[in-house]
């Protein structure tokens, strides 16, 4: 695990907003975890398997956010986090993951992605469960806060 | 995915909570998900990637039996969902798909896991996005309920 991970996960992650919904998230400086804890309305999370390692990670979205995606991706408004809203973060997870793992190929890191899980429940939290460091970004957008999630044993 | 992959899982998980916790649960029928969801106050969650198919495992608990399970594998109190019990709830994750991991790959289902994601907060709710069937297996204790769930792509 290197902290250049974290570069084709945030780079994945702003241009499928921007592309897909339209909606620009500021990062926030990658730092290493410490408090052992993500917190969201909704997360995806998706494991990754690889011959060098494995690991996991997540994405979580304050509800606003969530929902500022799902009307900006879909062009249709939900109040609440639905069964529709958690397909949206599932396809996000995939497709975030999935351009980190082209970007990381290319730099010969093969890994494959397992099936996204999406959580929800107000203010839940998630605590990846690896021996390797941790990297975590923190995202703000006018609609939300959201927290990218890297981590992978050693 | 096959409706006989479930038992690999629930013996695993059957054996692993009387082994290690002296906690003897009482599985329901398995059945085929429809209503997309489980739910618990913590759940460990863990992707699989192999050959044939990929997917994702869950253990979902509620607080009493969590806490109950703890006390059993550590000899130790907690009053609530601290770390540790989120430390443990990951190893469960890990026990009880490596055990069916085992059982499966003598069958000639070979599959790799990830590292496990923990879950914590009242009542959240887990949907596993994957396009096969999901089965899912509820549980009984005196302490309190416990669901897995088994997704895998077709």
């Amino acid at each position: 695990m290197k902290a250049e991970f974290i570069n084709p996960f945030l780079n994945s992650l702003l241009e499928v907003l921007k592309t897909m919904a339209n909606i620009e998230l500021s990062p926030q400086s990658p730092h290493l975890k410490t408090d052992r804890k993500s917190q969201g309305d909704v997360s995806g999370v998706i494991g990754m398997v690889g011959p060098q390692t494995k690991g996991s990670f997540s994405i979580s979205l304050e509800k606003g956010l969530a929902l500022a995606i799902y009307a900006g991706m879909l062009g249709d408004q939900a109040d609440d986090i639905n069964d529709d809203v958690t397909d949206m973060v599932g396809e996000i997870t995939n497709m975030v993951s999935g351009g980190a793992k082209r970007i990381l190929g290319e730099k010969g890191y093969e890994f494959e992605m397992a099936t996204p899980t999406v959580v929800s429940g107000k203010n839940h939290e998630l605590s990846h469960k690896v021996d390797g460091p941790r990297l975590a970004m923190n995202f703000t957008a006018p609609q939300g806060k959201a927290t990218l999630e890297i981590c992978f044993d050693r």
